[in-house]
C-alpha cells in the first residue's frame, strides 16, 4: 500500500476531489454570484497544499483594502519561497477561479456544478476553464514541496475572479499590488490540448471590444398591428447590425481594419508549421465550411490573427412557444470584437460609434460597453518560450505552437504592466466544450499536467544561471 | 334598498365580480394554460344568467366530440331561444376564453391575473381581451331576461379558446357545428373605444401569417473566439431579416403587395372622415413620428389598409445580464405579417420561401409556420352595420367607423364560412394596454356596453320585418 504507484494513485484521488469540490461552488462572475465562497476555497487548498495564501481586496480607487468589496472580487495570491534559492527567479501561475453562466441550462446531461466522473472524464462548469487548469498548478508545487521539502524557484500564484467577464480590475490589481507580484516569467490559466493530442503552446491572445447595442422603440410593447405606425426597434437593430458585418465575413466598419499589426515572416512560419484537424472541427461542430470558405494555412491564420464580429446574444419580445403579437418597445444585441496586436479597443469603439452615426442610427441606438482590453503577446524568441516547449514535449512527445489563442486574456496586464511575459500551457482538452453545456476534463490530461508544470518549476531557474 | 339605481349598482357589482373570477384564472392558449378550466367558469356564468350553455369539443378529424382533446381547447356554446319570435333571426356572439402571456412579467405593477379594481379601473390580463368584453354580452342578456322574462331575438354564443394563438380550430369547429351555430349576423368579440370616448364600429380584420424563422449554426454553442471560422446563426438571421423588410418600412419580398385588394372610393370617404388624434397616439406610445412618417389620411389608411411586416420576438445566444462570449447555435426570429383583403396567406408563405431560397439562405434557415389566416370584411352597405352604428351612438353620443381594424381576428371563418357578417363594437378602451403590462378595463365603459348589447339585442329583430 505504501509503493509508488499507489501513492500516484492517492495523489490523483485527492486531485480528484479537491477539483470536484471546486466545481461544487457556481462561482460565476457574470452574475456576482459566490465569488468570495470560491475565493476562500482555493485559499485553503493551497494552504493545505503548503502554499502560503492570503486574500486581496481593492477599494473602487483602485487602492489596496483589507475588507471584501461588493463590487471586486478579491484575487487569492499564494506565494512560496524557494529556501535554497530565495533571491533567484520567481515564476507566476495565472489562474482564475470564476467561470461562465451554464445556460442553456436544459442540455447539461447532469447537474452543471456536479463534477461527475465518468471515466476518463469528470463533468462540470469549471472543470477545464479554468478550475482544471488551477489545481494542476497548485498541486505541482505540493508535489515538489513533499518530494524535497522545498522548491527550486521562487512561486507566486495569482488567482482571480473576473476572467470570464473580461478581467475589469486586473490592471488596477497589479498596479496596486506590483511589488508583491514582481515575477520573471507567467505560466498562462490555460492551454489547449489538440485533437492530435499535442499541447498547443500559445504566445499570446487576442483583445476584446464587448457592447451591447440597444435600441429604443416606443414606450412600452405595443400590439403588433401597430406595426402599420409604430417603427420596431428590433427592425431597427437589425438594420444597424447588417451595415457592421457582411454575409463574407468581413466588418464593414470604416477602417476597422487599418490598425492591425501583419504578422512578421517568422510568425508566419511558425503559423503555417501548426497542425490543425479541418475535418475533425468541422465534425465536431457540425459544420461542412469554415467563414468565408477558407482552407489550410488561412484557417490557421485567421485563429491567431484575425479580429472577429460576433453575436453573442440577441433578444427582443416574446421568445417563448407559440405566437404573441408583440411590437416590442426594445431590443438588445450583445457583440464582441476580438482584437488583434495594435488594435486600441478605445479607438476601435469610437470607429463604432461613428459608424452608427454615419449611418443615421444614433437616436435609435444605445452603446453599453460591458469589456475592453487590448490583444498581446510575447516574443518567439524569449528562452522562457522554448524552456515550456522542450518541457511538454518531454512529458506529451511533441508540440504545436501558436503566436497567438483566438481567445481573449488580459495578457497584456501581465506582459506590458506587470513586465512578466506569459507563455499559455495547460491540459484544456480542444472540444472539452469550455463555456458550453457538458464542460468536461480528461483525467488522464490532468494528470499529466501536473508532471508537466512540476518539470517547467525543476528546470526554470537554469534560464537564470 | 329596492330602487333601480341599488339594483344598478348591485348589478354593477356582480358584472365585477364575474369578470374577477374570469381574469383569476390564468388561461394563456400560448401555453395551453388552464383552458378547461375557464371554459367550464364561463359556461357557469352563463347558465347563472340564464343563458342555456354547453361545452363543445373536437377531435383531431374536426369531428364534433363528447370529451375534452388535449390539443383542441373546448368552444363554450350558449343559447337562449326567443319565446316570442321563435323562427326569427339569431344574433350570435363570438368571443373568447384565452388569454395572451404576462411578459415581461416584471413591468406589471400587480400580480397579472389579480383582477384589482382601482377607481374606474379593473386590471389584470384579458380584463379588456377579452373577459371584460365577454361579460358585457352576457350581462346584456340577463338583464333582458330578468326585465322581460324573454329576449326579441334567438340569441348564441360562441366562446373560444384559442383566438389569442390565431383560432386554428375555429373553421373545424364551424364545419363541426354549422347547424347549432347558425345565425344571421355575429356582434365580434372586441371593439375599441378611442381616445375622443367614441366607439369604433369596425367591419374588418386583417389576416395574419406568423412564422419563425430558425437560422442554424453549429451543432452546439461554441466559444465566440471561433467566430473566425464558424458562421454564427445570428449573423445569417440578421442577413436574411435585413433583406425582408426596408427602412423605409417596405417589404421588400417580391411580389408581396401584387394581390393587395386596394380600398373602394366609398372605401377611402369612410376611412378620411374617421377621427384619429395622432398626437395622443404618438403621447401614449412615446414615439415622435409614425413609420415612413407618414401623417393625416394616410395614418387612417395604413391602421385600415396596410399589410405589415413585424418582428415580435428575437433571440439568440447569451441574453442575460453581462457578457458572455458565446457562438450560438442558433438564432431564432418570430415575425408576423398582417395581411389584407384578397392576399392569400399559402401564396404569401410561398413569396417568403422564394424570397429566402433566392437571396441563398435556404440552407440556412428553417421557416416554422405558427399560424395563418386571410383577411375579412362585411360590406359597409350591410343593414346590420347601420343598427349597429345607430344602437352605439345612442348611447355614446356618436360612433367613429372604420372598414377594418388594424388586427387579426378569425372574421373570415364567421363572415365566409358560416355565413354570418360581422361587426366588431365593444368597449375595449383603445389605450387599455391589451397584450401588455398593466393591461385594464375602464368600469364606466364596461356597465355603458352592457347598455349598448341591449340596445342591440332588442332592434335586432327589426331587421328581418
Amino acid at each position: 500500500m505504501n509503493d509508488i504507484s499507489s501513492t500516484i494513485y492517492e495523489d490523483n484521488l485527492k486531485i480528484i476531489s479537491d477539483l470536484q469540490d471546486l466545481i461544487h461552488i457556481p462561482s460565476i462572475s457574470a452574475k456576482k454570484q459566490n465569488l468570495l465562497e470560491c475565493a476562500a476555497l482555493v485559499s485553503q487548498i493551497m494552504k493545505k497544499s503548503g502554499i502560503d495564501s492570503e486574500i486581496l481586496f481593492l477599494d473602487k480607487e483602485g487602492k489596496p483594502s483589507s475588507h471584501p468589496s461588493s463590487t471586486i472580487p478579491p484575487i487569492v495570491f499564494g506565494q512560496v519561497k524557494s529556501k535554497s534559492n530565495p533571491t533567484g527567479p520567481t515564476l507566476l501561475f495565472y489562474n482564475h477561479y470564476d467561470v461562465q453562466p451554464v445556460d442553456p441550462i436544459d442540455l447539461w446531461d447532469n447537474a452543471p456544478f456536479s463534477g461527475i466522473v465518468k471515466g476518463n472524464y469528470i463533468f462540470g462548469r469549471g472543470s477545464s476553464d479554468d478550475k482544471g487548469e488551477l489545481i494542476t498548478r497548485i498541486k505541482a508545487v505540493e508535489s515538489i514541496l513533499r518530494d524535497t521539502g522545498d522548491v527550486p524557484c521562487n512561486i507566486k500564484f495569482i488567482v482571480e475572479g473576473e476572467e470570464e467577464i473580461g478581467s475589469p480590475n486586473i490592471v488596477n490589481y497589479i498596479n496596486a499590488y506590483r511589488e508583491k507580484f514582481r515575477s520573471e516569467k507567467v505560466i498562462w490559466e490555460f492551454g489547449y490540448i489538440d485533437e492530435m493530442e499535442k499541447p498547443v503552446i500559445s504566445l499570446g491572445m487576442k483583445g476584446l471590444l464587448f457592447v451591447e447595442l440597444i435600441a429604443k422603440g416606443p414606450s412600452r410593447d405595443a400590439h403588433s398591428s401597430l406595426a402599420v405606425l409604430i417603427k420596431n426597434p428590433a427592425w431597427v437593430l437589425t438594420h444597424l447590425l447588417s451595415t457592421i458585418f457582411d454575409r463574407n465575413g468581413k466588418i464593414t466598419i470604416k477602417d476597422w481594419y487599418k490598425d492591425i499589426q501583419k504578422p512578421t515572416p517568422e510568425e508566419l512560419q511558425i503559423i503555417n508549421q501548426e497542425l490543425f484537424d479541418e475535418k475533425e472541427f468541422q465534425k465536431q461542430y457540425g459544420i461542412s465550411e469554415f467563414l468565408g470558405n477558407i482552407h489550410g494555412n488561412e484557417v490557421k491564420k485567421a485563429l491567431s490573427t484575425y479580429p472577429t464580429c460576433n453575436i453573442a446574444g440577441l433578444f427582443s419580445g416574446y421568445i417563448e412557444e407559440g405566437a404573441k403579437t408583440v411590437l416590442p418597445s426594445k431590443a438588445i444585441a450583445k457583440l464582441d470584437f476580438r482584437l488583434v496586436p495594435n488594435m486600441d479597443p478605445a479607438k476601435q469603439l469610437k470607429l463604432l460609434q461613428t459608424h452608427i452615426k454615419e449611418n443615421g442610427f444614433e437616436n435609435n441606438i444605445d452603446i453599453n460597453v460591458i469589456h475592453s482590453e487590448p490583444a498581446s503577446k510575447t516574443s518567439i524568441n524569449d528562452p522562457f518560450v522554448k524552456l515550456v516547449e522542450d518541457s511538454a514535449s518531454d512529458i506529451f512527445g511533441s508540440v504545436n505552437k501558436t503566436i497567438s489563442s483566438s481567445g481573449t486574456g488580459p495578457m497584456f496586464a501581465f506582459n506590458d504592466i506587470l513586465g512578466s511575459p506569459s507563455v499559455s500551457v495547460g491540459c484544456t482538452y480542444i472540444y472539452s466544450k469550455i463555456h458550453s453545456p457538458n464542460e468536461f476534463m480528461r483525467l488522464d490530461l490532468l494528470f499529466k499536467t501536473v508532471d508537466l508544470m512540476k518539470l517547467i518549476i525543476n528546470r526554470f531557474s537554469s534560464l537564470y544561471t
